[in-house]
């Protein structure tokens, strides 16, 4: 579970008896406010796991470690660049990535006004709540108890198991075992920002596309690196072509 | 929905808003404290539905419309006297009970010791949120949310029928078709209050039981009948059944 930016410092405490009833323990917090932070984690009677919770500095800190990174939020004002599954549909998702041994983040915004346009871009899929249109938008507490209880009841090894994979998946892989599982293990966040780099610098090195549209270009080069799902093993080889790229076009300019 | 004496004006409003969230609109609160009931109602951006909500002196009067009463909280201090049903359970329940034009009530407790065991002596079964044992207790709010969210996304018909089927059912049966309609109708939880104080009456007229006995057979009594599932055909004839019997033994008396 990651919150980005929580503000009310009772809605992180409801958050976190959220997860403590659906047997949830690790908590990650991305950029948060410290004064709400400090007051949330200091409460009386606030569960465990809120004092032992890791903060960020941004999102893309806390999920770098994660391989399938799910967004929440009301979708009513914007149109989302990444595919919206409703939340029955979630738990066969989440099952298929923790039996391979991923490890799964669930995005919440802060309570205002959701994950931003640029937060989402680090989610391969947008969940969503089914809720009635005249009142779509949720308290993040209620979401965050709803989504975990779906999760809980019917994510396929069961919740117990999201801890425990995630733990097992902790583990660095050793360099003796990373053939066939590597083929099968999935990419995680840190490792496709550290391929969005690369690709960046190979595009600038290459004069590809005006300064002007850098961030944008960044944007949907996020988003398009998280559709495409690769293999651990492919973003090695991957990786591997585009430090080449680079190192050729940096000589061959020098040469020039 | 049912709050019996609900205190916080916060979980009041959060408890509101997940109703209109997943398309709930019939709110009834039980023995409220006045002062508290206030403040929610007026508070700023509260759901519609919270000023049309209706006020009831006890759970009784509450539920005496329902046909089927679903209780709720924790079990983990007491042994339960009627059937526990998980979440993920209960909505076939549910979806037969509205496909028949029964009414169903979803009663929830005040938030510091839940509904009390005369409170749960109305209900017919209890509904259990399966959560870690090492902290089984749920935000009032966070579990209206996610027992809503159960229903609504699951139960068959949908949720939005839930409120129409209540809607259809509220209209009085029409002395024409009382025939087939009624055998398969269930008997409301006031019509079953009525059959009680019935029973009651002839037990004492009966000299049938100790005086001391009265309260704990009132109870016992109380949960017989809502396990009976009785049809509101039956129900008649049980309730003429036992009226002519306590005319009798009040003759008898009188002659004797």
């Amino acid at each position: 579970m990651v919150l980005v930016s929580p503000r009310n410092p009772l809605n992180i405490g409801a958050v976190a008896r959220a997860m403590a009833n659906f047997g949830f323990s690790r908590l990650a917090v991305g950029a948060p406010y410290a004064d709400h932070w400090r007051e949330a984690r200091s409460a009386v009677g606030a569960p465990e796991l809120l004092a032992a919770a890791t903060e960020f500095a941004t999102l893309a800190e806390a999920v770098a470690g994660s391989t399938l990174v799910v967004g929440t939020g009301s979708l009513a004002y914007r149109k989302p660049e990444q595919p919206v599954v409703p939340l029955p549909n979630l738990t066969p998702l989440v099952g298929r990535e923790l039996a391979r041994n991923g490890r799964v983040a669930l995005v919440f915004g802060p309570e205002k006004h959701g994950l931003t346009r640029e937060d989402l871009s680090w989610c391969h899929l947008l969940v969503e709540i089914p809720t009635d249109a005249r009142q779509p938008s949720m308290n993040l507490g209620q979401a965050v108890a709803v989504c975990l209880y779906e999760l809980s009841v019917r994510a396929c090894p069961p919740a117990r198991s999201l801890t425990a994979a995630a733990e097992a998946a902790a583990g660095e892989v050793t360099e003796a075992n990373n053939g066939l599982e590597d083929q099968c293990r999935a990419t995680t966040s840190g490792d496709l920002d550290l391929l969005a780099g690369l690709v960046e610098e190979v595009i600038l090195a290459a004069d590809y596309s005006p300064p002007a549209m850098r961030e944008a270009n960044r944007h949907d080069l996020r988003l398009l690196l998280r559709r495409l799902a690769l293999a651990r093993r492919d973003t090695r080889r991957v990786l591997g072509l585009f430090r080449r790229i680079l190192w050729r076009l940096k000589r061959g300019k020098k040469a020039g």
